[in-house]
């Protein structure tokens, strides 16, 4: 089972469980602006079973849950604006529908294993580099206190009741399937589009900022072997990328993988200023060492599966969800 | 303004406020086998405002917060043990209703400021004692979890919506005017009643375990310290006792001092092992530092205050609420 299962990792997860020949199971509530695209399981629709609901709806999941061994939870609203603009909303969808999700393993299939897709962006502004997970969780917006509290749930709820459940603290992820009709859902996204439409890409400041990028296939990866261990059972985890890169440096290499486009420097706005962190990357050190997981792509490498996935695709994701 | 004004804290806290001839504002949802009991405020009556609301009515926060300099915010649900048994309430109740309070002041009175009770509960079990602000969050129960949440939304608020708002992480905090009718608010409240009922205080396994305890005065002057200075804002602070002791040093103590009363210890509950954390204790001169606080009143001296408040008092915290 799949939350967020039309969404940008789930399905991509959805198509390497259907490859190894899975019983899958996707959820996903559809609701508009957010990651779910019916598209994205285009191939698979005959091999994976697709149900519509919202995990808030606990009668719903109650019975959903039944009999799954596997959930794979990555439903959630991840847009940090939005979070700002009505925080009520984020707490629904990221804390109540989590327990909903919870107490829904624990009264009707507390054999079930969970693994939830958690946030680098719980860790707020670093204050070494890279980060792991020793480092405070201190959140800089509404939709990473909320990431955060999501997250603990899963820990408590396999410590106390036994429900087996972990993180996976991902940071930025890009690739195939990555809703990019709005820029409020990570800035990679946004970019590969403007490149691909030839438009111009706003670099906030000098682009001299570090992140660190997951290809989406190394973090359906990821999903896989924590589902498929007990080791990380009450884990939390960073899933990071194989090396820094500044902002600058991503898009120079995407323009010239896109050969299309141009990039911008532009002053900080206040808004966007206030909730950065500067620099960030993380150190996955404790997961490869229980896991195995590592990167098998690199960033250019990616960056032009990307583009060659969007290329004939672009439309379907410029159009309003159907 | 205090949330929670009817509570333990928040109506000591009244008393202190009054006396200093503050205009107070009391909110109180007065929800059955919570702390808050209108004996509270005896005395006090005529010197104080109550409102009976719940704070995660928005309509009536938007309302109640306009004109106050200083919110103390104190609401909430407290047990852990209904935290477990009940998520979603304790959810809805420390988590949905701090937005709530946020957005009323962001939107309806943008330069009040906000002092929050957070708790060392957060923490979980401690890597290291006594505990200070750099240790990790690593909440061990739901009531945990939430508590953060809450706590860091005043942070973002603070420093993203500039509502000024600060967290004193509170450690056990005992004294006259707490919840005694149930043993699901904290144990020493429940020990002061068993003792002074000529009861058997029940001790889980050798009672070595260490905790420290404010007396409630001086936890109220932490939060009128934290009220009065700007030094604080975007802070998170402990607010803990003036040195550890353990619950059976505790028990001795107590017991010596009430004159009634016997001790019994017992094996550990199997649920209650689970989420328990060993001994903690906290570092508080991080807000020493910034505010000049101090405990003043030792755990002896506070126990004997106690004892004296409970005795004449005791059928008004025994029966139901009115």
């Amino acid at each position: 089972m799949i939350t967020g299962g039309l969404g940008f990792i789930g399905s991509n997860l959805a198509h390497q469980l259907a490859a190894l020949g899975a019983d899958v199971l996707l959820i996903d509530s559809l609701i508009p602006d957010y990651g779910g695209n019916r598209f994205n399981i285009a191939g698979i629709e005959s091999r994976v079973t697709v149900n519509i609901a919202d995990v808030r709806q606990a009668n719903t999941m109650n019975y959903l849950v039944r009999d799954r061994e596997v959930i794979f939870n990555l439903a959630g609203q991840v847009s940090h604006i939005d979070s700002m603009r009505d925080p009520h909303t984020d707490l629904e969808i990221n804390c109540h529908s989590q327990l909903t999700m919870l107490e829904a393993c624990r009264t009707h299939n507390p054999s079930a294993k969970l693994v939830y897709a958690g946030t680098r962006q719980i860790y707020g502004k670093p204050d070494r580099l890279p980060v792991d997970e020793t480092h405070l969780v201190r959140p800089t917006d509404i939709n990473g206190i909320n990431k955060a509290a999501g997250e603990q749930y899963h820990i408590v709820y396999n410590n106390v009741f036994g429900v087996r459940a972990c993180s996976l603290r991902l940071t930025n992820i890009y690739g195939p399937r990555q809703l990019i009709r709005h820029d409020r859902q990570g800035f990679i996204g946004w970019f590969i589009r403007t490149a691909l439409e030839g438009g111009t890409i706003q670099v906030y400041g000098d682009g001299s900022q570090l992140r660190d990028f997951v290809y989406v296939d190394d973090a359906a990866d990821a999903f896989l072997r924590a589902g498929a261990t007990d080791a990380v059972n009450g884990g939390v985890f960073n899933v990071g990328g194989p090396a820094p890169v500044s902002h600058r440096d991503l898009v120079t290499l995407l323009l010239e993988e896109a050969g299309t486009g141009r990039v911008n420097f532009v002053p900080w706005p206040d808004e966007k200023r206030k909730i950065d962190i500067g620099s960030f990357y993380s150190d996955s050190s404790k997961f490869t060492a229980v896991t195995g997981w590592r990167n098998t792509v690199d960033l250019r490498d990616g960056l032009r599966r990307t583009l060659a996935y969007y290329r004939p695709n672009l439309a379907r994701y410029l159009e309003p969800p159907s």
